[in-house]
């Protein structure tokens, strides 16, 4: 499929496909300042992981060239608040921090260097990134295709696929991994309210690419588990704690109980820099908490009566005993995560 | 609230408050003809096992009329045929089959008995069962209201509610019984994908009788149970088998085994004619599979790509091992269940 992050030379900004309105428009959202990246970040025109941390990379360019417009004196400091900006402008995933911390500290090896030198520094510094997030989407095909078998029916939730990374996606990537190893597998896709990531944007990437693809509602996966329906079960990840707790697109935990009951394996893919050395358990993720809106309408169409109170929590944390390996560009990771992961991290 | 199924006898038809476009709009559907209460109970203008119950008898009246109206001399082969039409509508709910049935032993009784004899017995038949609905419910509320503590928050799936029943409600019933009792009782409704009965009915029913209610959504169970914000699962059935497996709305069963695990009381409540000797298990009860557009759309709000399939069965079976207790309004049924079943009925 397209592209959905673009870096266009020609307007010199960010140009992302707009997830809000897929799959029944395919609208292109430019992303020219701070506020236009953090807006894009936080109403979820862009979301999934790695594609937030890809973004930010170059959210962090369009900063730097905002302010080197904006002609100020004193630009260290408006650049300082304006990464502040995009690294706080959502709370859960740890690709976001990594890139803006990631952007700072090249800015900090690069010494006094002058903002025109910076943005070429920074905008080279974003391709790589982005580049490697292809590279990592493959190797995790790769090594994660070997898990699943041909004929399996794997259930997946949330969107952890091309529209989620610069790639061809994690979760989705072992499935494209096993696609591309010859097997032939068939998806459910969980729709996952309340922004139906997976009914709007698995179905139609998997749809486009001829890979055999059925949306449930999140509350039938105890049937259709029971049914014998589910092989395997893969989803991404926004953060994976220390011990190997992984958060993940809220239901997720829900899915992992119900797979542990029916006895199906549920894996977790994501790259290496979504795991966080520093988040001891899954308990330390920051929740988000988003608006009211997305959970009383569905579109425009409201589905709640007016004054009555909802939850939004977006993610979920599901305990490492929960998961039966975490599939990396590295490799596998299997129990016990502490000890796999501490030696990754070595 | 008003109630939303009525016999209105200016217009000699059925009238129902139309479910489908709850909490929007307040519509009223007329049912003059078999053909138009096939339809209501098909699309869902009304829902609930006991109400679907009600709306099947005064069905029966209504086809009865139509026959009688139409004046075919071979009359009884006619009202056969609608009776059949009316009973084969949707196959899950136990008490449409009972309703039905319970007209045609009515009917039986009466042997040679001219149409518009019939047609007065039915009418006032149907009346006594809906006058019994309000009694039931009452009841379940009296005995389920004693199984929850002051202070409680109860997470409730699907609608089992006023709008399930011609009372209070089942599920409902029992929580409108334990504020009643004086208790002070939070409720978060599921908002119970795929037709929204959770977010568009139950939080209306209670919003209005100004019962604390806040919808989530089904796959945030998990998170919410977990962070100790649920003590009771009340629901509602659409059957209840033999060994006290209850089949109710789809996203029942994942509610239970996520309670079991989190070690919350789960509670069905149901009439004691939802509950059927001659179904074994809940295996054995048919799973309704519906439209497709449930899924595909919300309103008119396309949500996933064209040319997708989907999943879209309405019910699933919860093992009595899950069920802390059945609220009859007999009392309260403990396990084992084939057991307290089999005296029940004896």
């Amino acid at each position: 499929m397209t592209e959905h992050i673009q870096f266009s030379p020609e307007k010199d900004c960010l140009v992302l496909l707009d997830q809000r309105v897929l799959p029944n428009r395919e609208d292109w959202f430019d992303c020219t300042t701070t506020d236009e990246i953090c807006y894009a970040l936080v109403t979820m025109v862009v979301r999934g992981a790695p594609a937030i941390g890809v973004t930010a990379a170059y959210g962090c360019y369009v900063a730097a060239r905002e302010v080197q417009k904006s002609g100020v004196g004193e630009w260290r400091s408006a650049l300082e608040a304006k990464l502040d900006q995009i690294e706080n402008a959502r709370p859960t995933a740890v690709n976001l921090r990594w890139a803006v911390r990631e952007m700072r500290r090249i800015w900090n090896e690069a010494g006094s260097v002058a903002l025109g030198e910076l943005c070429g520094i920074w905008l080279a510094r974003a391709k790589e990134i982005h580049e490697g997030d292809i590279a990592m989407c493959e190797a995790i095909g790769t090594f994660g295709g070997a898990l699943i078998a041909d004929g399996d029916t794997v259930m997946t939730h949330c969107n952890a696929g091309a529209l989620a990374t610069a790639g061809y996606g994690t979760a989705l990537g072992v499935i494209r991994g096993a696609v591309d190893q010859g097997k032939r597998i068939q998806v459910i896709a969980n729709e996952t309210r309340p922004f139906l990531q997976g009914a709007r944007l698995t179905a139609y990437e998997l749809h486009r690419d001829g890979i055999p693809v059925k949306v449930a509602c999140d509350n039938a996966c105890a049937l259709l588990m029971k049914k014998g329906l589910v092989q395997k079960v893969v989803v991404g990840a926004d953060r994976i704690a220390a011990n190997g707790d992984a958060v993940n697109k809220i239901g997720t935990y829900g899915v992992a109980l119900l797979a542990k009951h029916f006895d199906i394996p549920f894996y977790v893919a994501a790259p290496v820099y979504t795991i966080d050395p520093e988040t001891p358990t899954g308990d330390h993720v920051p929740i988000e908490d988003r608006t009211p809106r997305e959970v009383t309408h569905v579109g425009d169409h409201q589905i709640t009566p007016d004054g009555v109170e909802v939850y939004n929590l977006a993610f979920d944390p599901t305990p490492n005993e929960l998961i039966a390996g975490i599939v990396t560009e590295k490799g596998v990771l299997y129990p016990p995560y502490a000890e796999a992961i501490a030696a990754l991290f070595r």
